[in-house]
């Protein structure tokens, strides 16, 4: 191994062996599958763009965490999300997209976190958004979790439960309560699973008196059934229209839900959840697993008022969400999940041609591509033994062998490498189903 | 727009809107289906790798090019390709896959290149490779061949032309002539196209003497049928073993192409193709498009005798092609291609309520997706027109309209986008095809 170099990738890629990432890209497949059927358009932006563009907002703990290109002539940076590329596409085509404008990305982001298990520096998100040109009907907002739940379902993940709130709700408490430091007190109930009862309560206590302290720890604590939830809502005493506007929308959120068959055990309300990142104005969600909550959401988003302010004076209101893929099959591998993934793969078929039996091969071979089956040829020579090895290391169903005999017989022999089944069958029956 | 900041990209990346997008992918999951259909295992590596792993062979002018990252503890570099990836990763886990390893990847790479029409800084590659551990049969030369055939004909183009040889032959010749400057010559074959004939002739005089440049001229200007080039090469006065297997594979390329369902009209052999990268050791083809080769090959690659040899002193042999997927895009849309593209795409169904009946399209929306057809519910308030608008913007080809008559009588109205064609229907007979 003299002058060798040792193969290897940075810390903080995933990178998987071909098992894993057939499930992988099924899953991926799958999810984006949902999102096409149900109208979003594929959308893809360079993975490197202007740092003007993607720091237009100063993005604190992200910009420390940016990957920057080695270039003196220009500023050029990897992009963190897919968000910030999505309001800039939307600005810069406007006058060439069709509103409202439905679009799903998978891609690639980067971010430099700190080394860690389950984070990583190079992960696969997968976004939609509805973006409208001035309005957007609450409609979207259901219809884009429901999004969630046709993705889910469709994966066959059963044990999530999407936790949905709407900002104006609590930002409207606060206003009706006069408080003052807002940002401080959001902030506060954004960590709440994250620090202790005692904690939470002396620092709201310390933010904004003892009677308003009450007052919104009762609400953030209002639970049961959406009804039940909203019911609660109604009989807070705190009178502010921004209150009123949200507790309406989460009710529309709640019937569209229904109507695009999200049911009712996949969701509560949640009044603690308000997603950090201040671009969200309305309905918020995050996604948690049933069991598994300490993994985080695997899916969040909500509503912004306006998307793309930092590069047009149009209005373009918009709700989205994402996937973390790269995250989601990380978690997905902890709760041995993938394990027992059924993928929606074909069954493979290998033929092994034993002696001057090449052609013949090709022929079958050719039948079952025109059959719509995955077939290969093994081309190799070496043992029967090492090539039915490699069919099973490869999951591959069905293995055709094919002697002289079977040649001259116009026949060839199938075996079924699961159930170990192996019978001769007549050429002309290749265009039937075995 | 005092504080806006103009949305831009930097020159030289490809971005697409998403009538091209979903074409562009179309495309390429024809292209990833026909290679998973044969076999060949999905391969994913981070964009990001070591510097000394992807730069491990001092690659000139590619190292010129190459994008780094802007960070002081360790060097890092953007992949520029899909190759040095995959032999990194063959050595890397070279204990856990199964060989021969069949992979096929697609990816972005990035290369700073000068900024010209056509020539992108980041795009997509497709690569399929098949590698061996110790030994590979030369069948696989021509299955991989036979991949590129299979993929062009699944996107619907026609007019490509393989140009397919084997270096063998030149480096016989070359050898049995005892030409000492091996290596100029073959750069001044590889750039044959580019210079004048007048050019080529002086220069190969100058290099080898008169006497072997007049046979040397002679052997890449042998041309016809397979047979007939392979006849004239049996019959050029130069006794050398490589070139005798140089010959030898070439008939066997030939023989299985035709296996592999090549058609004879779809390729020729070119004893002047070389393909510049020097890890090319046997076959080498690349792909012209008839009647526009100026644009340059659109798909190539080869046979290497040892793939990995930076990073292990395992020797694994390997043959693979790439399909630059953005240029290809590019050169398509150029020659009027994609304008006339026949996509795989479901037709699609856009559902506008008119009055008070949403209920009822959501039910007419949960049965479309349930027979696996792509269909939305228009959700926005505004004029007809506007909305039958965003239905041909967007190529849907069935709009459903349902007013408060259609609820009461159980119908619907369905029009047909593209014949004018409109009528009633029963809600019953959603079930049944339009």
């Amino acid at each position: 191994m003299s002058n060798k170099i040792k193969p290897s990738i940075l810390p903080g890629f995933m990178e998987l062996l071909p098992n894993e990432q057939l499930i992988f890209n099924d899953i991926a497949s799958k999810v984006t599958g949902v999102y096409e059927q149900n109208g979003f358009l594929p959308m893809d932006t360079p993975v490197i763009e202007k740092e003007e563009i993607l720091l237009a907002k100063s993005a604190g703990e992200t910009e420390k965490q940016v990957y920057r290109i080695d270039n003196k002539d220009r500023k050029q940076v990897l992009r963190f999300d897919l968000t910030v590329p999505f309001s800039r596409f939307a600005a810069q085509y406007m006058g060439e997209l069709t509103f409202p404008f439905k679009r799903y990305q998978l891609g690639k982001v980067y971010r430099g976190e700190r080394n860690q298990k389950g984070r990583y520096r190079e992960f696969y998100q997968c976004d939609v958004d509805i973006v409208g040109n001035g309005s957007l009907s609450i409609k979207n907002d259901a219809f884009v979790i429901s999004m969630a739940s046709k993705a889910l379902k469709k994966i066959g993940l059963k044990t999530y439960k999407f936790q949905i709130s709407n900002r104006k709700i609590l930002t409207g408490i606060l206003e009706g309560l006069k408080v003052q430091n807002m940002q401080e007190v959001m902030t506060l109930i954004d960590k709440y699973d994250k620090i202790t009862e005692e904690q939470f309560l002396s620092d709201l206590n310390k933010f904004v008196g003892e009677d308003n302290a009450k007052t919104i720890d009762k609400v953030i604590k209002i639970s049961g059934s959406s009804s039940e939830v909203i019911e609660g809502l109604k009989n807070i005493d705190v009178k502010n229209e921004m209150l009123d506007t949200g507790i309406e929308e989460v009710e529309e959120v709640i019937k569209y839900l229904k109507l695009f068959g999200v049911e009712d055990n996949e969701y509560a309300i949640n009044l603690k959840i308000i997603r950090g990142l201040d671009y969200y104005t309305g309905t918020v969600f995050e996604t948690l697993l049933i069991g598994n909550e300490s993994y985080g959401s695997i899916c969040s988003g909500g509503r912004y008022d306006n998307l793309a302010q930092n590069y047009t004076t149009s209005v373009l209101p918009g709700v989205g969400m994402s996937i973390g893929m790269t995250r989601l099959f990380f978690v997905l591998k902890e709760i041995g999940f993938i394990d027992k993934y059924q993928s929606s793969l074909n069954d493979k078929y290998l033929i092994i041609p034993i002696g001057d039996t090449f052609e013949y091969c090709a022929y079958i071979l050719k039948k079952l591509l025109e059959k719509g089956k995955s077939a290969e040829i093994y081309f190799e020579e070496g043992k029967l033994k090492k090539k039915l090895t490699y069919a099973n290391k490869l999951n591959i169903k069905y293995v055709i062998l094919v002697g002289e005999d079977e040649v001259n017989n116009g026949e060839f022999d199938i075996k079924d490498m699961v159930t170990g089944e192996q019978k001769k069958l007549k050429l002309s029956s290749i265009d039937l189903e075995h």
